[in-house]
């Protein structure tokens, strides 16, 4: 944990420049547009500690996969996401002297991500070894409103010296991603140009055929005026760059405009790619950089009032939540259905950009509430259309049926190779179904069931069906050898979540068969056709249901986490001493295993799922029991700690899990930012303000709302769609306000009472 | 499985050239003899497939460990035994045309492996494809009286034509590893020679500066006689070659003879290894070819007086276990201490050639029986100097005291790398002061306990007694996570043979404390001293024997293999399909830890070790539930079944275990033979006939015989040492001859009565 950014409630500030936090910074100041991406690498050469990132959103690289041991069934491949050409380069020299902030004294450094208006700046004096001391403004984003689109104005001034300086612009496809295996690099030339009539360079990935086309044009302006410039055209292997060298005085300003255009073959044909690329650059030209801004501001603008949450009273919380909603907003529009949201977005490498069952559990509560429908219907349809690989995913484990949708995957194929994981954390099909659950029961949008839904959640019964297994020694239904959400245990046997979730689903199946009976007779009667679907095993569904077996400590009125939990030695976190912290880097795998500690919400992670089915005491309970034993290291343990917390009415531990899932990154809690921001945990902090502190939910259609502020706070206010109302929910210390932005009609219950308004109702509390 | 390999007692014969056989054989015709080993690659050029092997004891390389997640107390390196200098190259080229089996027609392919006098012959005659044929009679052998020296004769005849014949004959280090990572080379040139004076190369390795000098000395011969001939000196990176070039008659034998010499910085100092090598070589060539080959057979011979086992009736199971002894004493002699026996001996390069728990539980019962009792001394010893690392081991895995002995190790560091076995197959432990007492029983060498034994005792009970735990919810000492015999299994709880072997160790531990406080007390003293032993945990130990919680089966009145076993579904290897064998290729890695299927003896390891404590039909009915469900994917599985078959008077069930652990590399049951040989289960096909068909143990200090013969064999002898006597123990059909060779007094009992001689007994059956 190390805080070294300003509190600001719209901005997140770095002020000094330190090298150590370089790559820390470079992970959190990192922008994106849903689209394209990348981190907040500097424009100018430097060869300080980096991790360059510049990504193209589903565009990947099956590498081979590596393991030290193989074991029958991995994946042929891990995917990664590619760090693409690098458009931002924009290098310095001064007389010959290279501008480069690991080997010169910086002073006044400041870098702020503006996140009201999505863009990122730096400002900085850097005294060469020469002694020429430069400033230099840098500000950029990429256009959430030309999404192809992201610019540049780099403002160079000399401070005490007049010469010769160079400023070459480039696009620089020679990159390599940091987790290659084999130092091996991914993409292939396939043209370029770079004369009078333009800049451009098209490379294609080694493997899949993707092709990014890159085109820039420069401006340069002195004294507010284009200034007319002799350049030299560089070209190198997947590379191209333009050189241009001026005279300056002490104290000019020079302006470099870089405009840059990606497209790739994922939206276009291939021969059409140039010029694409050249027209929408001409565009974004003819607008000019102040405009394009301007529609960024105006653009992010809207984003907010679907979807900000304003906190009085304390600037920490507030400037992180905003960080959240920001990143999450930068990562993901809905836009694009063959997309989903990696864990770490467009921020860095790690987990290779693919889809994890955080989607479903974290993501898509966030954009229910917070974009269109259309966005999280998105979400669930992207697993619709990757069903027949979760088929042959299942197939190929050795199921006879059903299907096992991959713990990661860029195209609905596995591609993570760790046994306990790939092969056992199946509760991730359950996570799968539930988010179906999620958005029928918030949407209302029952037609997703026919046209989609009934599928997967068939096809994922009947893997349940074939996973569990009867065990005569106890006369129940069992699931061995399975790795729950806290993968601090594996290859455990009846992990209750697990056992819960897959009964869950073959509950919620059941159910909706049920409804389509009943509501859709002629698209039941074709689905069941469809599926093969038989009444056999729709009753050997309510079989297991009955008779699973759920592991419990009576005593102790609790669920067990798994088999033989309490043979464990029961100690608190809080009894360890916090040397042994975190556990993941302190102590040995086996350690962690036989130890109680768990690294996130497990036994937890299914009574919030399923909060309804169980009451407050059972929920008191467990809580207590498990929240000592949880060490919160995955990203997406605190907020659902945070959210049965607010439930339970334990305010201040609520308070503590907001603070740690919310500021997780910006303080960088476990150490690891440098890798990139835990994107998909975001979401869990948007849920531990609107369900945990606002007490939402939606129960048979309609909202409920249970709110308490947190001590420390004066008010906060969260937005939220819910069936074509904007609602803003604004609570104050004695009083909840709800105003229907759009002035629609709306009956919602408020503390347990009913209200309906199509204007602002006030509660006193 | 496949069987090309004719029948014979004394030879391992391949008839005919099959290229897909040829790295099978290649693993099977290796020569070794304990100092260096080889691979049965070919002399001359083959292009074909092959798998590259020249061994030299001792020598290995800690090649970084390569692993797809990182998990801590992972070792740093993954120790391989090198492939080291190619010293028996000669190519041969006709005209310019170069010999190269795979590009020939081959006639009458003979590849013998001699098992009498210790050598590999191999004849053929090659049409090339100018239509020249060549006949090749290849012999070479690795000296076990000069262990430093390999010589090879080489014929050729031409059989159709006359020519220019050239044999280059070479020694080249500039070789690899085909498990090396990332295709690294391991050896870097330190010098050579290559004149009119001699033949030498000196090669290092990149890390742990290990030196291999060759050098070698040729002799053509032609009509008996030597042939003076023009040398043509080549040098290249790592490799020097002797060229000559000779015109040939149609009919007319040249003989190349080649000695080498391999000496190592293992034994010698860096500055004086050419000499000593040069020396050696000398000497060698003094004695030239056929007296050395003599010698080697003399050699043997006396091998075979003391470890010959002898079966009449039965040629398949006579040339397995002969092929069994004999790569037996090729790949471990005893007289180099710093050595133990890596899995594959000289025959390839799997498992890294480093020291398993295969050591204590397999190969210590051959050699107490077939060698001298310091060979079994030497490799307890090894583990004793190991204490120290094994004490590191357990502190990096965060145990405060005790030793954990590595599962697999070069120089007593931990060199495996996958959590499940690393870390979790501790029962290797228990394994290793089984040894302890399976010497000290055997042996009556009382002394090994005060002198070395108790360290390494001791610090084993202390690591077994952090590593349980006490479970309130039991009142029992439980051990959770850990993988037994069975690696079928992973982070199981309570596995039966894990916990029964911890509780062994520390009960054994306190016998031996109190034998040395009875017999050595000065000793004892000074050992409690070294040791910081205290009664507290002697009395902790005597805690945790009486409260270890065993997982068993009541109504079965079996041992169960873990907690929650017979939740499994039930099935047994005959109900199973055999397309799906064997399960480690056809099945995904969690069906296969879900099945009830067992890899290898686990409950039944456990009953095997501590058959004294156990009673026939606890034995019986373990026996009887658990073989149906084992399917000997690993080679160390049939021996324990053949002897605890034996021990119950399931004759035949005895002997298919035994063909099947006998016969397991020579008829590839488990395809994969190319890798190299089972040499650490080989032992455990002689204690199948010794301890199984012989039913051989000793009890307080007296040998036992309980033997009975497969229906299908005439009779069968063995040789045993027992405490300065050598037997010979003969059983026919209806009697058993013991012959005491040494003429020593001996008391021993055969079936249940007592015999005294120190001549020959002979008891009516």
């Amino acid at each position: 944990m190390k805080q070294y950014l300003k509190m600001d409630e719209w901005n997140i500030i770095e002020e000094g420049f330190d090298e150590d936090n370089n790559e820390v910074s470079e992970g959190i100041f990192s922008i994106g547009n849903g689209y394209m991406g990348q981190r907040a690498n500097f424009e100018e050469i430097y060869s300080g500690k980096s991790l360059k990132g510049n990504y193209m959103a589903g565009v990947y690289y099956p590498d081979k996969t590596r393991v030290g041991w193989w074991k029958n069934g991995y994946p042929e491949y891990f995917a990664k996401v590619l760090n693409s050409t690098n458009w931002i380069g924009i290098d310095i020299s001064i007389d010959g002297e290279i501008l480069d902030l690991a080997k010169c004294e910086v002073k006044d450094f400041v870098r702020t991500l503006n996140m009201k208006e999505g863009y990122l700046s730096r400002s900085f004096v850097a005294k060469l070894p020469s002694g020429k001391q430069v400033k230099v403004d840098a500000k950029r984003f990429v256009s959430i409103t030309l999404k192809e689109i992201g610019a540049i104005k780099y403002s160079i001034t000399p401070v005490n010296f007049e010469g010769e300086l160079s400023i070459l612009s480039y696009l620089d496809g020679d990159v390599k991603n940091e987790d290659s295996n084999y130092d091996e690099k991914f993409w292939d030339e396939v043209s370029k140009q770079c004369d009078e009539d333009g800049s451009s360079l098209i490379i294609k990935t080694k493997k899949l055929d993707f092709h990014v086309c890159s085109a820039m044009k420069l401006d340069i302006v002195k004294d507010g005026k284009k200034v007319d410039y002799n350049h030299v055209f560089i070209k190198a292997e997947k590379y191209v760059g333009n050189s241009v060298t001026l005279t300056v005085k002490q104290n000019e300003e020079i302006v470099m405009y870089k405009y840059v255009c990606n497209v790739t073959s994922r939206d276009y044909e291939i021969e059409e790619l140039l010029e694409v690329c050249n027209k929408n650059l001409e565009k974004a030209c003819l607008k000019g950089f102040e405009t394009l801004l301007k529609d960024q501001a105006h653009a992010w603008g809207e984003k907010w009032k679907q979807s900000d949450i304003v906190i009085e009273g304390d600037v920490s919380a507030q400037q992180a939540i905003r960080f959240n909603i920001f990143q999450l907003n930068q990562t993901y529009t809905g836009e694009d259905d063959r997309l989903n949201i990696g864990p770490k977005g467009f921020t860095g490498e790690k987990y290779g950009g693919g889809t994890y069952w955080d989607t479903e559990a974290y993501c898509i509560p966030f954009y229910l509430s917070t974009a269109d429908t259309s966005i999280s219907r998105n979400l669930l349809i992207y697993r619709y259309k990757q069903l027949g690989k979760a088929k042959e995913n299942a197939r190929k484990l050795g199921f006879t049926k059903g299907a096992l949708y991959p713990m990661v995957t860029m195209n609905g194929e596995e591609c993570h190779n760790e046994w306990e994981i790939t092969f056992e954390e199946i509760h991730r099909n359950g996570a799968i179904a539930h988010g179906i659950y999620n958005y029928v029961n918030y949407t209302g949008d029952k037609s997703y069931l026919g046209q989609y839904g009934l599928e997967v959640l068939v096809e994922i019964s009947r893997f349940w069906e074939e996973r569990v297994s009867f065990a005569p020694s106890k006369g129940k239904y069992v699931m061995l050898g399975v790795t729950g959400p806290n993968e601090y245990e594996n290859n455990s046997n009846n992990n209750w979540y697990t056992n819960r979730i897959a009964c869950w689903t073959l509950e919620y199946t059941s159910k909706v068969i049920d409804y389509l009976k009943n509501n859709e007779d002629q698209r039941y009667l074709e689905l069941a056709q469809i599926l093969g679907l038989k009444e056999e095993e729709i009753s050997k569904w309510q079989d297991i249901i009955k008779n699973m077996y759920y592991p419990v400590d009576a005593e102790l009125g609790i669920f067990l986490q798994q088999d033989g939990y309490m043979d464990k030695e029961q100690i608190l976190v809080k009894d360890l001493d916090p040397k042994h912290l975190p556990l993941n880097q302190k102590w040995s795998w086996d350690r962690i295993l036989r130890s109680c500690f768990i690294k996130q919400a497990d036994v937890l992670q299914g009574l919030y799922f399923l909060q309804d089915e169980y009451d407050l005491d059972t929920i008191r309970r467990n809580f207590e029991f498990y929240e000592p034993r949880t060490v919160h290291e995955s990203s997406l343990s605190p907020c659902v700690h945070s959210i049965l917390a607010s439930k339970l009415g334990n305010q201040e531990k609520a308070y503590e899990m907001y603070l740690r899932t919310a500021r997780l990154d910006l303080d960088n809690y476990n150490d690891d930012t440098k890798d990139g921001c835990h994107i998909t945990s975001m979401a869990g902090s948007w849920m531990s303000i609107v369900e945990g502190f606002g007490g939402m939910r939606v129960e048979d259609g309609k909202l409920i709302l249970n709110p308490f502020i947190p001590e420390k706070w004066g008010s906060f206010s969260f937005k939220i769609m819910f069936r074509g109302n904007l609602l803003k929910v604004n609570i104050k210390k004695h009083k909840v306000i709800i105003t229907s932005e759009n002035k629609k009609l709306i009956t919602l219950s408020v503390n347990g009472k009913d209200y309906t308004t199509e204007n602002e109702i006030e509660v006193l509390s």
